[in-house]
């Protein structure tokens, strides 16, 4: 059961009710006062913030067996969710004080001016000399976000923000969100274009498909600092590593399964590119319309590349079809598809990942006694696969290491080190992933990630503890 | 004489040296050591990094004196101004800390949906829930920074950098820079435009004139946030300040004064704007070909525009022959234009604002004995006019009060605040202008830019300490 905090601002009138029978009110509608402050004391009335736990459910009983008291006004109610929101999640602070005149000449006109021209004199100087090094833009147009949709620029700022404040707390990056008023693709590539100099690199975030796939591949080309979309390869990079580490589970080699994904959007068609370079022979991309076929004619260049590749199967279907014999079902689509019925035609020692948000693709109670590893997006199950522990590491090591870009052979590592911090020790079917606060996490990704770069020759920069 | 800071890694070789010779080698060139820190300690040799405070003339002979010694090695020779600037000079932090899931669902998903779709239903809480109402973007295209002209965007962020960190300290405004890869004037609009949402002004700078007239204008026409070029306007703002001071250390009246303005250019037209909102009567507006003249014929729209006023004067002149008889100088172009012969020729009580930077228009130490009240853009003289005293109180205000924009009014009621911080008892020929430091300009401004924004129905919110 949900527990949520809210924030009652009320009015008493001493004359008509005391606070002990609003204590008691509000522990009779199911709430725990945990704390008061008076905001306005008084002697025949007096203003007061009570910070009230309930569980989610009974938030509106609690508000409302208040307003059936003679003598209690109840002002506002706020939710912590939207306390914490106030003014906004980030904020952008000077690294020094400016104390005097001799500061300010020298972080300000006229001594600025020596370290601009350093910088003219040789454009590389911006990784030094400014924030640049390690600052990334976190774009989006607004028009996928969570499981919203399009809900424009401005409603995505929150989700932008929070990202930005993981960024700075679990890999020390320094994040801004940048959110467009344009859904037009050529006026988002031009415009992260004009606006990249002052970062060292792109996250890319919540915009719909299949725009997101030119966006990123222009770009990719365009800059020489790395892009990534998140939506697309975070969930990837994490739902492989969840993978590798319940093939350990189940005994089963990646190179003998076969693999069914349900929905091929942004996100599906990253899933399916990092399956096979990850080795898998057997692949059965999913559609609305059915199973994507190897040798089939698609409207979408994505799905036409899959039809194209030796290991998608050529056997057409419904989702429900194609499952049979599966032995690993990943869903990134849409919630309750499937029954417990569905799940037991695949093979022995089933793997289910339903990502579906917030509904997953199959109820986890009734899928769970019939799979062996089950995985999902949500945070109130196990083994939830939460890009959260993707992105803070890879663009640490991008930057550390001033990647041009972010690459397969990085991706890949990425999902290894991921899978990594898990033991085989503590490996089970209940603990395939390791938890966003694990600091183990973002060491080892940025490792991964800095090594693959130098390998593949687009790390631009060796960093200290790799010479 | 200049001091400035520099720190020498000097790897020494204790057989052939001690360092009581290099700390007196060192002080034999002129160089003062304030700090050691050793880097590598050793019984054959050592590494360890100097601190010596050095007059900027002898900075150079300091590390050639020691080169001349067996012994020491000049590893590197880093200055203050460069050590600042290591990894830029401001950061990204959250506002609070996720130290659990519960603090992660809040701040992030699945919490941060209900925060998007109240947005989503009521933009106008992006004010509210997210850092649109105290963050500004600070943007340039790199094509007119400080003196050194179009040096590019990833030269000019250092500035950006460090307005955003004065902003902050000053008046608490979150700025972030935004330096773009582009000179269009079409494509620097449709930018600022596409990625304006997450922000509450926008702070345009050291672009190039006259695209910035264009950029500027459309970009208030098009956006319903602040937009302000700090080139034009916080000059123009910081100079009437001053101006307003000096009419009245030698008791003359706005009205009456005869003013010529030098320098036609971005901050050149601002001026002469204000000062003819200020009262000015009688304005000769001077460029390179001499002044611009009532009823003439020019290029320039915003010539065109001073030569349709019926304040600015007929008579056609070199910027010499129309100085005689002025009653204040205003110059906002080159250094080395006017002799001190010059400057005799202009009326009694003369008022000389010599602002270009780093040289003035005449050499302040010539020009100080003929004149009542001599200013600078220089902060080695007395009264210098620096936009620092003008931009942090001015977004400020207009973010507190939700402006649209910011218009004539509200930079004139601006001036005047700067103006009145310092006292009738305070104010003198050396003492028009206050210090940046001084705690009260950007309260005053603030004030005073929000009760213009009322006063002129661009307010969009009532501050509580107006309500």
């Amino acid at each position: 059961m949900a527990q949520t905090s809210i924030i009652l601002r009320v009015e008493l009138d001493h004359n008509k009710i005391s606070f002990g029978d609003v204590a008691a009110a509000i522990s009779k509608a199911g709430g725990d006062i945990t704390s008061i402050d008076v905001i306005r004391p008084g002697k025949e009335s007096s203003v007061r913030d009570l910070t009230v736990d309930v569980a989610e459910s009974a938030e509106t009983s609690v508000v409302e067996s208040l307003k059936a008291y003679d003598g209690i006004k109840v002002i506002n109610v706020s939710d912590r969710t939207f306390l914490v929101h106030l003014g906004g999640k980030i904020s952008v602070q000077p690294n020094l004080p400016i104390k005097n005149r001799d500061d300010l000449s020298r972080v300000y006109t006229p001594g600025v001016a020596r370290v601009c021209t350093a910088i003219h004199e040789n454009p590389d100087k911006a990784y030094s000399l400014t924030i640049k090094r390690n600052t990334v833009a976190v774009v989006s147009d607004g028009t996928a976000v969570l499981g919203l949709g399009d809900i424009g620029p401005h409603a995505a700022a929150p989700v932008m923000e929070g990202k930005a404040m993981l960024f700075k707390q679990l890999a020390g990056v320094d994040a801004f969100p940048i959110c467009l008023d344009t859904k037009d693709t050529e006026e988002i590539i031009r415009t992260i274009k004009a606006m990249s100099p002052i970062f060292g690199g792109i996250n890319l975030e919540d915009i719909s498909s299949p725009r997101c796939f030119e966006i990123e591949r222009r770009l990719t080309e365009e800059l020489d600092i790395p892009v990534f979309h998140d939506d697309q390869h975070g969930t990837a990079v994490v739902l492989l590593a969840g993978l590798l580490n319940a093939l350990k589970v189940v005994g089963k080699r990646i190179e003998n399964v076969r693999v069914v994904v349900n929905g091929i959007g942004a996100a599906g068609v990253s899933i399916c590119k990092m399956l096979l370079a990850a080795g898998v022979t057997r692949l059965v991309p999913v559609d609305k319309h059915g199973a994507i076929v190897r040798g089939g004619n698609y409207e979408y260049p994505m799905w036409q590349w899959l039809a194209e590749q030796p290991q998608v199967e050529g056997t057409e279907g419904s989702l429900k079809e194609v499952l049979r014999g599966a032995d690993v079902f990943i869903g990134v689509s849409r919630g309750g598809l499937l029954s417990a019925e569905d799940v037991c035609t695949m093979n022995e020692d089933r793997i289910v990942f339903a990502l579906a948000n917030p509904e997953p693709e199959i109820d986890p109670d009734e899928a769970q006694p019939h799979v062996r590893v089950l995985a999902t997006g949500r945070s109130d199950y196990p083994n939830q696969i939460n890009n959260v522990l993707c992105f803070p590491g890879i663009f640490r090591g991008a930057l550390d290491c001033r990647a041009r870009c972010i690459n397969e052979p990085m991706k890949l590592a990425a999902a290894r080190a991921i899978a990594s911090v898990v033991t085989s020790a503590e490996l089970n079917e209940h603990y395939i992933i390791p938890s966003i606060f694990n600091e183990q996490v973002v060491t080892k990704v940025r490792h991964a990630i800095i090594e693959a770069a130098i390998l593949t020759g687009v790390a631009r920069r060796i960093p200290p503890d790799f010479r």
